[in-house]
């Protein structure tokens, strides 16, 4: 199975504008891009925060084609929303989660985030690639790509532009 | 006179790699750039961080083609170091410093940095453009690009590699 981390951010690393939760700055040409892109993938994990922020849209798309893993220390609150096959709660190490995923053969898994999210697969060396969607903006402040210190090599796979200003940067994690 | 901030980063918007002051992370083509970039400026502006940082170096290469200008709340404490019209030391806004500047007949000044120079440029409404060297590094923390919040949009005006996993970003800053 391979991993994806997928994440739109301000060009100086911020994933949100200042304290504004959600990525409302990326542009429209960046939305189409990752519904898109999600199409690609028969599984994807993301922190209950980030669940919480999206709910609506999220139960109103559960699909067989697509397991939500959310990943979170009390999967217990959330068991009324639970669909097995389509969206579950866990409290898994990356690891051990990874391992369970591939075991019922799922083949393509986007990592979604947050930054404690992307901090906890990137520091379990999980992580393939990173598709990083740059948007033309500065924020000086905000929730960073990543929760914690760290010192990931990338090489560079493709450059492209989503819009006039806005470039998807597609890189290999290196282990 | 046209002002453009000239900075490298890690891809999650760092300009130092986390403790380690400078941009020892920065790749050879990021240096050899940055090098004839600058020979493009007749002045350039950094803060005394950076000067002290870059010392010897800069004190070797003291040109009457290029005035170095170090932005300190104490030039008193670099009288000895100065060298008018190669290096001055200067306790000026910018908005002040940029029209001494112009009337001095300068033409085209880069902005170098560190963080707290390029916020405060950013902020006074200056700078032109911004050229973006984003090295493909993860660092989760270190010295951000900017050292206040800010919402300045961007146009990008072109990217290009400077090395297979480099690349050398160019924008616009909205007015």
């Amino acid at each position: 199975m391979r991993l994806t981390l997928i994440a739109a951010q301000s060009l100086d690393g911020f994933i949100t504008r200042h304290d504004t939760p959600g990525s409302e700055f990326a542009s429209e040409a960046d939305r189409t891009f990752f519904r898109e892109a999600l199409r690609g993938f028969d599984c994807c994990v993301m922190g209950a925060r980030s669940y919480r922020e999206a709910r609506t849209t999220i139960q109103k798309n559960l699909m067989p084609e697509r397991l939500r893993v959310v990943l979170t220390r009390q999967p217990e609150s959330f068991a009324n929303d639970g669909v097995p096959g389509k969206l579950e709660f866990a409290n898994t190490p990356p690891t051990q989660l990874v391992a369970d995923l591939r075991q019922r053969n799922f083949q393509r898994c986007a990592i979604l985030g947050g930054a404690q999210i992307h901090s906890l697969f990137l520091a379990s060396g999980l992580v393939d690639e990173l598709w990083l969607t740059v948007e033309p903006l500065l924020f000086g402040g905000g929730t960073a790509l990543l929760a914690q210190r760290a010192s990931v090599k990338l090489t560079l796979l493709s450059s492209q532009n989503l819009g006039p200003s806005t470039l998807l940067l597609k890189y290999r994690v290196e282990k």
